[in-house]
């Protein structure tokens, strides 16, 4: 029952599920003061980058230019004392990307602190889901 | 050494913190589907009528016009079974405005939610603090 409209989206898990068939969800942000913020859009770049071994099929996956994802990978950066996204130059494959070990590792704790407050969370959100509004079912509510 | 920048910015906890003077935080949202979403911003926003008791006034300390103010009531209020705004017409204060019930109650369950985080993550914000870049420090840390 799940849909999978936040293909493209440039989020994670932000598809508009419709009618009570959904579950309540958190998008987080981690700020880092005047180093800038980590959220769902950098960290699925990120693990697209790791999947597809390119940042030009990352961001394609994602719905985004490759001069939009390129800032944004040059963004992340900048953020830490190493890089999380190296490129390859060179080869026969004409120029990849991939993650350092920091990459993979900024990404563990993400996901980590976003399971963490998933579990915290749970009967606040079932409390929240009950109180929300009826909806009517919506066309793709069958 | 807390900087209170954020005042005005529209959403809680946002200020960019210089240096290494700082602790790194999360914004959380909470999706509801196709309901809408709570964040930092409408969350303020209630507490900010709670305490001045007037979409205006609190509007005002957000930085915004009553018209986007009065548009996140609006938008608040269609997320849920009852209002969580409701307006107070009449009597000499000629119109304000305060929390119902379940304002207070959701208010309260995303404060919980939030301090559930920042527990919950309390180590990997540590770790992720320790591998940003070094910073030189800025004019307003002396």
């Amino acid at each position: 029952m799940r849909d999978i409209r936040s293909a493209g989206k440039g989020t994670a898990d932000l598809s508009p599920k419709v009618g009570r068939d959904f579950r309540p969800s958190l998008s987080i942000r981690v700020d880092l003061g005047a180093h800038g913020s980590l959220g769902p859009g950098k960290i699925a770049l990120m693990e697209m980058i790791s999947k597809h071994g390119s940042i030009t099929a990352a961001g394609k996956q994602m719905g985004m230019s490759y001069r939009r994802a390129w800032l944004l990978v040059q963004e992340l950066n900048g953020i830490f004392r190493e890089p999380l996204v190296e490129k390859q130059t060179g080869g026969s494959g004409g120029g990849g990307a991939r993650l350092t070990r920091l990459g993979r590792d900024v990404i563990g704790r993400y996901r980590a602190i976003e399971g963490a407050a998933a579990s915290s969370s749970a009967h606040d959100l079932r409390v929240l889901k009950a109180s929300l509004a009826f909806m009517l079912a919506s066309r793709n509510n069958s």
